[in-house]
């Protein structure tokens, strides 16, 4: 195929991709707050220590793909400098421009994850009120362990409690998540721990929340407890894997680490949910080949990965099956974050499939149907999000 | 270049290097017995467990390669669908399909992995048979083992009565190999065991062997053991590394874990044959450019990525010297993984080639050069296929 | 964007990208004397060991880049053979070769290091005669500590005697460099050792070096020591990490690996500068990004992937800020490894960053303004090339 018609049927392929309504199967609430320029900086790096003073974050990937797709849908040229960029952003202001960045990612629902600092975000209502479209959430094991602690509990009654607690915050939830990445690594033993050694567990954070006053839940008997009590509730579970800010141990996220727990769990039918995976996305993608349990997608990377995202893309259409990958935005926070996450999925998505219909590997339809399979149908089959949420799965 | 003049060049590129006649320097039989979908589903994934009800093996980058490539030599529309691909391969019936798909792959020698299942697929012989074209045999070294304890043997003989057999079976072999990788991961000592405690081990795996009356070996000591007879032995010694069934920890499959086995047998002169690598073909490339007894192929990466094998064996052509990269296949069971691997192989070689001699940095005779010894030549010499088969390497 | 317009903006930006004065921030002395054909090849390869009789390190991507980019500087036609092209060379006499290699390279400023092997090769001043522009030392840590050795102390003295020296030897250095990857692995205990421990150490190590006549210095206490030496002398701080001979296990130079010794550096404000980083250089942009005194460069990597160094220089503009971002060649030896490194960088960025124009990711202001960053700006930034050297950072 000659340049010019690889240009044209990469523009009528966009088109079709383009109409998809996505699903945004992990995604954090927007920021109903204006922002400062130190504050919208900090939000598009995952570094959390102060930016040098002779930089920008704007000089980075994210930073130029914000300038590039945002400006313009805030009445601005693409590759404006930052300055006039926040200055239309306060002009308009959060809500006017939550709105436009949301509603023009053509998402189409949102599964949300509320528990890290959801209280400063839009929650799932606040979601669908910015965008006109369903928002449902997805339940933090940490955060529904810590708020058990907080509430008072005694050690032996944690199990119990956190059971409780968690079925009834996931009454209407359509799965929930694990950041045992972060706080200890995906290299915990993959069995489940016993009562006794929960209890023993439970107490020694306890006497440790009295004492320091934080129920930060770090210890990896009660870790692998959270995640053995979110596979017995039998929504799909969502693991953070590879990539995220410097307070996890990269060499420990990688998803090879999770081969025990996820042949353990693969009796239960619980779907495995593995995010970001960057850059251990082929890793990922060999455990979405050979466990029939294991999904995953390169959310997050996608954003921070910019003009290169179709590069990542690209990686992780290797050894998965189609109906194994999802697509997220992982954003929090700017809703540059979210629109951006499904802008540059579509580019990256149009990009890299109509490069094999011009190689002459692939067929368009089969171009089509698959960005439409991980765009929005396995998100919709995995979480049943035409039935009732807080349905388990069959065993 | 402009786009029409590259394109141009790439198909008479793609000429040469399908004039080339492949040397499939690791390779099963195919399959003599027709398949049901079912059947077929299962040798097109590398998952061993079911594949589930709601999604089809067939949309994966190696089932759409089937579907692209295959059909045609069936006398089917490129991209059909699945039910028609395999009505046609049940009515062409499984000779004439393999015949068809064989000797369309150009591949002009095999060298048969016999070890896994072999009785279950065409042997050398039968290869030869379909094709016309010179089969010879690596042989496992486990199931060498397997073999002299399902035989009978007391702890105390076992190692000389091993070497016997493996030397007897080896005969007219072209190489060994070893899936070390599956039984106990690469990071095994790298020492070569003593007498005594092969001894200890052989009488632990007969005790072991009496009791479940299965002789599968996968005592580290035993397979070390194994793999030094294996080098005394002199022919070129086969690992399996990276990307394989589930059986495998895929954390314990990086090559680099080989480094010390390596160093130690270097003086012994006998080639080191790094199998399918993926998604550590980077790290293959590193220890093919530094040790002399180092080789490496991208095969089963290949046919599992379909449309993205292009960007595999491009990173496969960096560190290594065009010398140490061979061409393989790795395929077992259906034809179809016989074909593409020779197929894809080559179109990948050709889009990468053709980029390179586009962008000015290398000329049309390297290109064409480099796939000949890689496609060929590099295996040619270093099995000798010129020569007797069976002759150990000099020292 | 049609191919044609593509290609010429390509070419346009080649023009600004070639306009800049690189700093090639880590590179070692050129090779002042003639080299046999054995003595050139044993130097495009970072293999220690011979090279077997059947095949040249020619037939490779370095190999191949040198008969394609500097055989025209030496006045021969472009992929011309290896025996021409090192006839010629002998020719011109190595003088000459170097003259017109390393001014053609248009590199503006040389940070030397001068630790292995610099006795061989022309030191700073050398470099300078040879090509008009400045160059500065980066001194090795090891070297200056097997010096101290070597010129005698007693084991109690060693930590004062090495300070001294240290700082006599750095005094108009721009940067100091540790090899503990190859002595050690990046894998060492991130905290600095007691001086009790250190002299304990000293003390081994000076009754090793009186045992064996060798002075080499590999005890992780006095690396450990040796690296918070360099830290608190103040000057930028380049650790090798990933890729590079045989003498070192590349499983241990995963810069991940550092993340301790990063993280209890940060205070110092001391830059630490990973050097080279291939296979791990996504990792090193996820440091680079996260943590604010990390950088990175995937110098050496370049010159060994040849016509693949774009996707090497392409995958190293993902996560990290560009203003974190460096290039150096690592060049040691002959000439053509310093030219080669400037001129296959600059290609590498056209390529990627003229994709980016053309996929409308990036303007062209950004893709000039990036690529003077990292060529040079971020250089000049961090080694303070515009004051005076020896200078230490402000805490």
């Amino acid at each position: 195929m000659t340049g010019a018609s690889t240009v044209l049927s990469a523009e009528s392929l966009g088109r079709d991709v383009g109409a998809v309504a996505l699903v945004d199967h992990h995604v954090h609430g927007a920021l109903a707050t204006d922002l400062s320029r130190r504050g919208f900086e900090e939000l598009i790096t995952e570094s959390d220590r102060p930016t040098p003073s002779w930089m920008t974050q704007f000089d980075s990937q994210l930073g130029f793909a914000v300038l590039r797709h945002c400006a313009p849908v805030l009445g601005l040229e693409a590759h404006t400098d930052p300055e006039t960029y926040l200055a239309r952003r306060t002009e308009l202001g959060v809500e006017e421009v939550n709105r436009r960045l949301l509603t023009a990612s053509g998402v189409g629902h949102f599964l949300v994850e509320t528990g890290y600092r959801g209280e400063e975000l839009l929650g799932p209502a606040g979601m669908t009120e910015a965008t006109g479209r369903p928002a449902e959430e997805i339940v933090r094991l940490e955060t529904v362990a810590e708020h058990v602690v907080a509430e008072g509990t005694d050690a032996a009654g944690f199990s119990a409690r956190f059971e409780a607690v968690l079925w009834e915050r996931s009454r209407t939830a359509r799965g929930v998540k694990t950041v045992v990445a972060y706080r200890h690594g995906l290299d915990v033993d993959p069995e489940p721990p016993t009562l006794g050694e929960v209890t023993a567990a439970a107490g020694r954070w306890l006497r440790e929340a009295e004492r320091t006053g934080s129920v930060r839940v770090d210890d990896p008997v009660l870790l692998r407890h959270l995640i053995w009590k979110g596979v017995e509730r039998g929504l799909p579970l969502q693991f953070h894997t590879g990539y995220g800010d410097p307070d996890l141990d990269l060499r420990r996220c990688d998803p090879l680490l999770l081969r025990g727990l996820i042949e353990r769990a693969q009796p239960s039918g619980v779907p495995l949910m593995l995010l970001h995976c960057y850059p251990f996305h082929r890793n990922a993608g060999f455990l979405a080949q050979v466990y029939p349990n294991v999904y995953f997608d390169v959310g997050l990377a996608v954003n921070h990965t910019g003009a290169r995202s179709a590069a990542v893309v690209a990686e992780s259409l290797e050894l998965a099956p189609f109906a194994k990958i999802l697509f997220s935005s992982d954003a929090w926070g700017p809703a540059e974050l979210h629109h951006l996450g499904a802008l540059l999925w579509r580019r990256a998505m149009t990009h890299v499939l109509s490069g094999f219909v011009a190689d002459g590997e692939w067929s368009r339809t089969q171009a089509v149907r698959v960005a439409t399979m991980i765009g929005a149908e396995n998100a919709r089959r995995v979480y049943r999000l035409e039935g009732e949420p807080g349905v388990t799965v069959p065993r």
